[in-house]
């Protein structure tokens, strides 16, 4: 294993975990770290840290296309998942106590699915996990057939926007074009897709998004959930009211004016970005499959356009070896990647996602997740196809052992 | 009213609201912004942020008389609060369906009562605030009873550790010593407390403790709550399990190595600053009080070893005048105070410490927080001198009209 130490010649193929704050985020949070001032507080110094929360909450409204009022700032997107699902779930209950089940797909974020769960382990709701396909969409006919046995028993739908795992995109219209006549309300977690596919919240009909700051070049800590004024959430922290009574706690002035800097520059810049991303990830499968012949690639086909796959994400199996014994041959020569979600990374359990779209247990554990972003190079490309077969043999190797 | 612009000449006097990141901190965090790698990543960029957690959490264990293990990371103070309160109460009573009591005082900040409220209005426990003194300390004779009147229906104590607004210390050891014979968990929102007060969690007893990072130096959107192992605690945000699947959520390394930087030298300045900062204070309450000499000051008195209340906090009664009012009209002479709590300001309704502590409606409304932390200086006190006798004229004069 390679020492921890600087970075400058690593490869970072891990940019759906988290990817490097761009330089104007940067410059922008720095700039106000030193302001004093609570947005709360009714003074000048807290008044001018309230103008720029608030013109942060504009910059970001318009570039996702809803209303400032609608962005409830959070500490990122596993909070702002949890209100979304557990706030309008409560919410939704109170007013109709029928309204128990909750509808999901099998391959949600851990953000997702562990709230639901604990929801149904605490007998708050039932939930149901809808099946994909075997490229990792969503069965639509499922979804239907489910509100269709009884649309009055369903609290709310929740359907991301596209995988963090295998990229896949969900058929997000779709789903909404079912839940909406029943008025229900559907939340998504679109924190893989903001800036990497082109997501308006008005125009998609959802009713709560989530989103994050470090998977868009902004910083860890500050994400939000832009849920419609006209959806009750409870809340999940109560105190001094901020965020409409969603969401107390004092407002992070600084890193919330870099995730705006970032919002605003990564959708700007999503085509541009979407195409340099998605040709080097064309590039890297397919000259990774080229000099791996038996490698195969999960979810979606490879898409020039991004529509039914996140440009940057190539998720790829290597039968004979175990992804974690992979991870790290890699890893010993630079190149960082995953066995899937960073969140569930160091829990030795073959990926739900996988198994979701029908892999069995052992095509689950022997596949590695790269994920490009705006810092990747066509050298990391390359020095990925040139590590790519030592460490494949050396890794089945060990497995044979 | 003053426009916002540059803070230059400001005299802050609010520091309870928010105090500025102190250099160290803010060197600390920046110098981790642009760090690749999420510390839940096992490649090595993961390891190396992850390493940066771990020292942090050792600091910061090793400043507060906790084990490093016991520090859960938090999105701030209100989130720590809220994660004690619901999730020592949800797990107790799920341990035990009769513990539906939660013993608090009737001065906790918003961010306690809040959530209980919630937890009484949901069903699930029964909230009894306990009665202050005039000077707002916790009777401790009314917790002794409550508790004894049916000790196996208590679920747990949540006893600030000193007041945001009036500053009185609360008796925190007492409380442990009426709660823990039977074996009931305490929790103490010590969030004005550390690096202001000498605070050790080991030797205080209580099993739960808040703490934020902008409150002594370090950045917004962090702060902890310390909880000894022993105490099951439901999680308020589910996901990828990170912080012993207490707090799921990305862990934030800039602003944990922030905070960690701010905590550590806090504490370890704690009697040096409490003791430039209380004689500063005392300046401040006997020159107001001499030159307003109808003015008054509210919660425990004068104290130079800051025993009894905090050494920042300055909290005055100007009968005849409108909080608000005096409070703008200062802040036009660029002096910037509060009328409480910052989390409740811009909601014109009285401070619920001073009602509890028997303030009339009146006599609450006419008060001000003067609040002095690590940039205050002797000017300061004389800015607040000479503008404080033609701001309450005028105050009083606008009242009367």
């Amino acid at each position: 294993m390679r020492d921890p130490g600087p970075s400058d010649t690593v490869v970072y193929l891990d940019h759906a975990a988290t990817t490097p704050m761009v330089p104007a985020a940067v410059e922008m949070m720095t700039r106000h770290l030193l302001d004093v001032g609570n947005p709360s507080s009714i003074h000048a110094s807290g008044r001018r840290a309230r103008r720029i929360v608030e013109e942060s909450r504009e910059t970001i409204a318009q570039a996702l296309g809803c209303r400032p009022g609608e962005v409830v700032f959070t500490s990122g997107g596993t909070e702002a998942d949890n209100l979304a699902v557990k706030g309008i779930h409560w919410s939704r209950q109170s007013a109709d106590a029928r309204r128990r089940r909750i509808l999901t797909t099998a391959i949600e974020h851990h953000a997702v699915l562990d709230p639901l769960m604990w929801l149904a382990e605490v007998g708050s709701a039932e939930v149901e996990l809808l099946p994909v396909d075997g490229e990792g969409r969503l069965d639509l006919d499922a979804l239907r057939a489910s509100v269709e046995r009884d649309p009055a028993s369903v609290s709310m739908v929740s359907v991301m926007w596209a995988n963090n795992e295998v990229g896949t995109v969900q058929p997000v219209e779709e789903v909404v074009a079912i839940a909406a006549p029943h008025g229900i309300p559907v939340h998504t977690d679109a924190i893989q897709a903001i800036g990497t596919l082109p997501v308006d919240f008005a125009a998609s009909g959802t009713d709560a998004l989530s989103l994050t700051a470090h998977k868009l070049g902004g910083p860890y800590g500050v994400g939000a959930l832009v849920v419609r004024r006209e959806v009750d959430v409870v809340a999940l922290v109560h105190g001094g009211g901020q965020e409409r009574d969603i969401r107390s706690g004092t407002i992070d002035t600084p890193a919330i004016a870099g995730f705006a800097t970032a919002v605003e520059l990564a959708v700007k810049e999503q085509a541009e970005r979407a195409a340099h991303v998605g040709a080097l990830r064309d590039d890297l499968v397919r000259r990774v499959l080229a000099v791996v012949p038996d490698a195969h690639l999960h979810g979606a086909a490879l898409d020039p356009l991004g529509v039914h796959r996140l440009p940057g994400n190539a998720h790829l199996g290597f039968p004979g070896c175990e992804g974690d014994s992979l991870l790290m041959l890699l890893d010993a020569r630079g190149i960082e990647c995953s066995t899937g979600s960073a969140c569930s990374a160091g829990v030795p359990q073959p990926s739900h996602v996988l198994l979701a779209m029908g892999c069995t247990e052992e095509a689950a554990r022997h596949s590695l997740r790269f994920s490009l972003g705006h810092t990747t190079t066509a050298a990391d490309v390359d020095a990925l196809v040139e590590a790519v077969v030592p460490c494949v043999e050396r890794a089945r190797a060990a497995k044979r052992s």
